[in-house]
């Protein structure tokens, strides 16, 4: 008797804020539930009724077209209606609260927020204004959840497991939410992570989480089963602790050479877009190794279970 | 036997355009059909099948977040498919006619268009130009007729009628569609209606339409049942006709002092979205006599009735 | 036994991308398609399960408000999800090339996209890029197959063929997609085409696809059984190669003068938006010859057979 008894549910959030607050068993439901999800993206008609007659918004204050996409296609795939909250043409540009805004908002029965925003913190402090659901889809340099959870997904189809696996994440460790959930998630899982990236971008103090901090890309080459490349925001070149991108190339940039150092099955991930040839060759974004599509269509999935589960949690404690 | 004969229905209207033209069996009838719309919202599959195959158009020529969402889920409640019309990046902008792009729209084949237009009259001029039904959702100064069978809505759900109330509405009555729509159906009803504000901004000539017309707030509070404060424009405040936003709320601004010279079960209307500590305290905004957040989920079912009946007016007139 | 033999099907393409590629009897094919799904959209439940459960994306990197409600609203009637993709809230907004958007876009499980884009041969390149099917909603100067298609349909519908007919498109032929998709879709069909224009906007190489060009509008009148009248592109006006507006609608504005001289059924088309007075007088835009808001109405019909028979044909290849 495997089976989770009744009152014993593994998945009892009606919001997922980051991947800090669920435990190992949490995240793996959520893999599990997406995994069962992924046969319906396959099938010639995409669609399951779990969430009909349920309205998702998409709350997006940072402008998002692949996110916000992502999301609004996993709702419509449990059948909900989606509808599109555009920060700039709304209330909040008259000065409107982010609460008022969101309170408004729920109550035109709205079911469950999806939320982008600058500002570290925005998905909590709107979990505590709103009865509805709140999925982070990404808030300042704090969390991105789901992308994280996509990228566990991603690893886990492909090498069968997390644990015990060497993942670096290489980049902008300091301002990337990406990096923080992804190097949560994995630790979660039981993964030993490396960050790389210059001494201002990947600073020491990002050890205290349980990952290492190495400043050489080349020195860990060989050990190395997942390499996720950051995207170089381009607007923070010009910030004094970004170096040249000509040198950032050459120290961090991932091309045939150094996929060659690398062990055979190593999976380069990326969670886009490419700047082809600057962090990512690009007959590497395109190479056998690469996940990129992969993480894309995986992203769906794991959209869908978390839309359903958060759904269903708050169905439950009604 | 009470049910109205079948060739003498109560609402044979395909437009809305106003409420000046209704009935007050005709307000009534859309107020009655609303509540039994209001229990759709609160299912778990909150669809009914009334407008299926049905497509709806929002034609906003101004941006208004807050009620094309209203319409927009109003519309997918009915089942019916929706599609913004964007005046921005449309056909409008080479110098297209109102009455050219919006019969070009009718020939896809739309059965509702919803107009928002700065323009006083451009829902009238709308409805002559197309065979489709037409649902003012504010033009100019002139209406707001489903804002105001919000406003009705609710003070009915709480008050139980509207016939003998006291309802003042506060603010920049000159300006404003919604004190114009909500004078006019808080009238037809039977409500004894005090427009409250500067001489500048609540002229006496409002008095022809049969309202009270007085410049100090204080004067009347006591003997008010309802109160409906409208929004400070913050566009108009640098007008000579609009005094410094601290003489208003001095002589304007609901608090708790002058909730305590009120009836103890006074209702605190807002059309949203609320100036917080200017026009409205924000412990009253949120406090037991504010209907704010009420009528915006009322806003949902009386949208849904006026589509309905309508549409239904529609069908039968072909 | 006329029907098809199962395994020659006429429509085997998964992309519609101009009608250069296509046979006569594919014309045909998607006509006749049409037609039958003309009469979806009378019904009062516009609605065929077709695509349900498909995913289409509208990828849209020119403005165009009118075509892409169309696609919208002709994917719906099939009961497809529609996605809008605004080009300028994308990663191509950070440098992202067309084919990374597209493929990113694709791995998220789309069945069709639509394109628009200012490049002429960039619905081609996109269908190189991806598996899932491509329809040209027009492409820089290059074509713009469904607007042709429409309007072979309308002609059809209205005057019973195609062959045979004496058919003139008017105006700006050097810089219109629709003129050449027009061109290449009514010569196929078996019609004599005529292309009138000044000089510089109607040049005589035109001639090797099988049209006729002359200059002047008044010396071909009354010989035409069609006549379709293209907009001036205002942002074209100040170019030299343009004649001043006064002087242009002098030799090929269409009024009354100019409609008395054509044949009593004279067909007057215009792919909308029209500049009333300028191109087209009023009355005539309004006339009984005008079929401007029949091919708007056609067009959903047209598009509704396009999007069908690729994505049949896609699904079969599987």
């Amino acid at each position: 008797m495997t089976e989770p008894a009744v009152d014993d549910p593994v998945w009892t959030r009606k919001h997922l804020l980051g991947l800090a607050d669920l435990t190992r068993d949490e995240i793996e439901f959520i893999l599990d539930t997406a995994a069962s999800f992924q046969e319906v993206s396959t099938r010639s008609i995409k669609k399951v009724p779990a969430l009909r007659g349920r309205v998702v918004v998409n709350l997006f204050f940072e402008e998002s077209t692949r996110t916000r996409m992502s999301f609004s296609l996993a709702a419509q795939r449990l059948s909900a209606d989606v509808l599109d909250f555009s920060a700039k043409s709304s209330s909040t540009a008259k000065g409107e609260s982010l609460r008022d805004t969101a309170r408004n908002i729920e109550a035109m029965g709205v079911d469950i927020m999806i939320i982008r925003h600058p500002s570290a913190g925005a998905a909590l402090d709107l979990s505590q204004a709103v009865d509805c659901c709140v999925i982070n889809a990404g808030d300042g340099q704090h969390a991105h959840p789901t992308q994280a959870l996509l990228d566990l997904f991603t690893i886990r189809e492909r090498k069968g497991r997390i644990e015990g696996l060497n993942v670096a994440i290489v980049g902008d460790i300091a301002h990337s939410r990406v990096a923080r959930s992804d190097m949560r998630g994995l630790i979660k899982m039981g993964a030993r992570v490396t960050l790389v990236g210059p001494p201002t971008l990947a600073p020491r103090t990002f050890e205290q989480f349980g990952a290492r901090v190495v400043h050489k890309l080349d020195d860990v080459l060989p050990e190395l089963d997942v390499i996720n490349m950051l995207r170089i925001q381009k607007e923070r070149i010009t910030s004094p602790v970004f170096p040249s991108v000509r040198e950032y190339v050459q120290l961090f940039g991932f091309d045939r050479k150094r996929l060659a150092r690398c062990k055979p099955d190593v999976l380069i991930m990326h969670p886009g877009p490419v700047n082809r040839g600057l962090e990512l060759a690009a007959d590497i974004a395109d190479g056998p190794q690469s996940t990129i599509l992969r993480q894309v269509t995986n992203g769906l999935a794991v959209r869908m279970a978390v839309l359903f589960l958060c759904q269903q949690a708050a169905g439950k404690g009604r």
